[in-house]
């Protein structure tokens, strides 16, 4: 769907926007401005700020099917990947962090963040498809018995690889007594509202979301904790004492708005779909031009390996970001790694799946959205043919 | 100015709102919505994005008087004084953190903390006016050699007493090389657009700010600091890898909006002097209720010494927390101390005045905002005589 046009500051041509995985297009309305007042007050307008806020975890609670005392606002899926990370260092029993290699740079730095202060760490490979197996992660704890800490993403950021977290934490539960003291974090900023989630039934002990990748607003995250993590700084007590500062309610109630909107399952099993058809149509297209490559290059049209609304690619011969920058004069934003590592050309993540440095350089990252029509797949293909026809 | 109603669940009569200082009535536009996108982005939408928040930051330098490139947008007012302290432990050359004793929660609670973790710390005791006497400082200076932190607010929260930043400064920097290596910072979220502001000219080395204490958005906060702090967690690397996560556009353009309209050098001197005439008619009309003390009992109709916006007062023999419920039913928002403590009988800076125990819990706070008016007053004047005649 075009960008829409609004200010002589703003773009002036139609254009496609299809780099969702770095932040939707915002959708919501965040309603109730009464609920301006602080929640701490006691007055009137405190309280309804209070019960304005404890409705919208109520109701993230319910889409997310676990208790409403179990999750913490934060101000993004940064803060939330780095409370329940960073709370492992408040604990007594000392032990080892584990995290896949394939992580979003919020896991990632703050593991080598750790690392650097002195925290054991241990790093669980992926394979070519940059998805963990059960059995190498099953290998890498029986090779740290040391291990008091596992973090793995439901959704890859770049590749869209869904892990398979259900049968990742029953390894690690399979290890008895010794299983149930690890806590599993998963960070699932780009699986909410575009896979199908259970936190309970998948047996996750934290979870990190963010706001703005569902269309909401920027500047709110969530935590998901079934025990209560250290805070990252101390203040006002806010949240329970986990995250401290004046509540953001109007966050809050945007939040629980996308969430019910995006992530609730049915909606998913709907929407996903639609962006299955998409990407099968997008990948049955690419696959007619010579110079590209899927990335992994056996992603298939249809594949349960992959969430259908991210697609990594490369053009032989052309740099992601030659590309990215032609298809941005054509009037379509895509982007090559994480939004938040675009000015670095390291890719870890691909580099994790064994791609060469060439190979790593030619990614570009395309990804969908609710509003994503077939249009914006045939404008882009026309644009990368044309890009193709001069690179 | 009544809050406004707007839908069932929120209040049904006219109000009064006399609690700006633990928020500000919402009023900014954040305008830009097509700035949506990631800043980190390289194509169109992404660029745009990035010109919006640097454009915003600009803004807000300018205010400021100081240069763009030392300021970071945090998640609030708590995250900055936050990145400001905890920065301190990533120094190589260690030292004691001296703070006063009136500083607000998110600057108390988390000295405390380092306090916890082993480095050494010292408080500036207040006066009973609860300023920090120049004087004071230098003799807590003279005492702690060793001190290379020091964090003292500009207006406290809960009285409005005005620290003389500039003075207690020139205290710390007249002791030569020694002075100069100290690190001055300052938590001015309830300072900013409430008295006069010379960050350069007063030399503080950094210094909090909060947008939604000037009507702006929940959820986004300034750090002004000379040179870089190091962030409390790591991530994507934004904001120049103080603060990572994804940029909140929205609310920093909200953020300049706010801080433009309300906390400029001419838009202060006109709103100080309304909010002056406004305090001295109810600090005049209040001395005449013979069970109203002042606090401090000395404090002026008209007193430098203090921010006009916010008044402490107690009413002999009755709880703080029973006339904020009686004035709440008569439609008055105000509140105990800082909303942050609101549910802590503590009161640690009325302690730190020398109040008794039941002078502390007798205290309520009277804020006033930009759209206040002398019939806020009045309506607060009638409701507390009515409540005496009954408490």
């Amino acid at each position: 769907m075009p960008a829409k046009e609004t200010s002589p500051d703003s773009l002036t041509r139609l254009r496609y926007y299809l780099d969702w995985a770095s932040t939707a297009i915002p959708d919501y309305s965040g309603e109730n401005p009464a609920a301006f007042a602080n929640p701490s007050s006691l007055h009137a307008e405190g309280r309804l700020a209070r019960r304005t806020l404890e409705d919208a975890r109520e109701r993230c609670a319910e889409v997310l099917g676990v208790p409403a005392k179990t999750l913490y606002f934060t101000s993004g899926g940064t803060e939330a990947n780095a409370l329940a990370l960073h709370s492992m260092f408040c604990r007594t029993e000392k032990g080892r962090l584990l995290y896949s290699d394939i992580e979003h740079p919020s896991v990632r730095e703050n593991c080598l963040l750790m690392k650097k202060h002195g925290m054991p760490t241990g790093i669980i490979k992926v394979e070519s498809d940059g998805r963990v197996r059960p059995e190498t992660f099953a290998r890498a704890l029986a090779k740290n018995s040391d291990t008091r800490f596992v973090t793995i993403m439901g959704a890859n950021n770049e590749t869209g690889a869904v892990m398979e977290i259900p049968e990742l934490v029953g390894e690690l539960r399979s290890l008895g007594k010794a299983g149930q003291a690890v806590h599993f974090h998963s960070d699932l900023v780009q699986a909410a509202g575009k896979i199908p989630l259970d936190l309970s039934g998948w047996g996750v002990d934290s979870a990190s979301f963010s706001a703005h990748k569902l269309g909401g607003p920027r500047g709110i995250g969530l935590l998901y904790a079934k025990s209560p993590p250290a805070p990252l700084y101390s203040g006002g007590g806010q949240e329970r004492g986990v995250r401290h500062g004046t509540e953001n309610v109007f966050g809050a109630v945007a939040f629980a708005e996308v969430l019910m909107c995006r992530a609730a399952p049915e909606a998913v099993r709907c929407e996903a779909a639609k962006a299955s058809e998409r990407m099968k149509y997008l990948i049955s297209r690419l696959q007619t031009i010579s110079r590209c490559r899927l990335i992994p290059e056996d992603r298939r049209q249809e594949d349960e390996r992959f969430s259908p609304w991210i697609l990594q690619v490369g053009f032989n011969g052309v740099p992601g970001e030659v590309m990215v920058r032609a298809l941005d004069d054509a009037g379509i934003a895509v982007s090559t790694g994480s939004a938040c590592s675009s000015t670095s050309a390291l890719r870890p993540a691909l580099q994790a799946m064994g791609l060469s440095h060439n190979e790593r350089l030619e990614g570009i990252r395309i990804s969908q959205g609710w509003s994503t029509q077939k249009a914006d797949m045939d404008a882009l293909l026309i644009a990368i043919e044309k890009a193709l026809s001069f690179l």
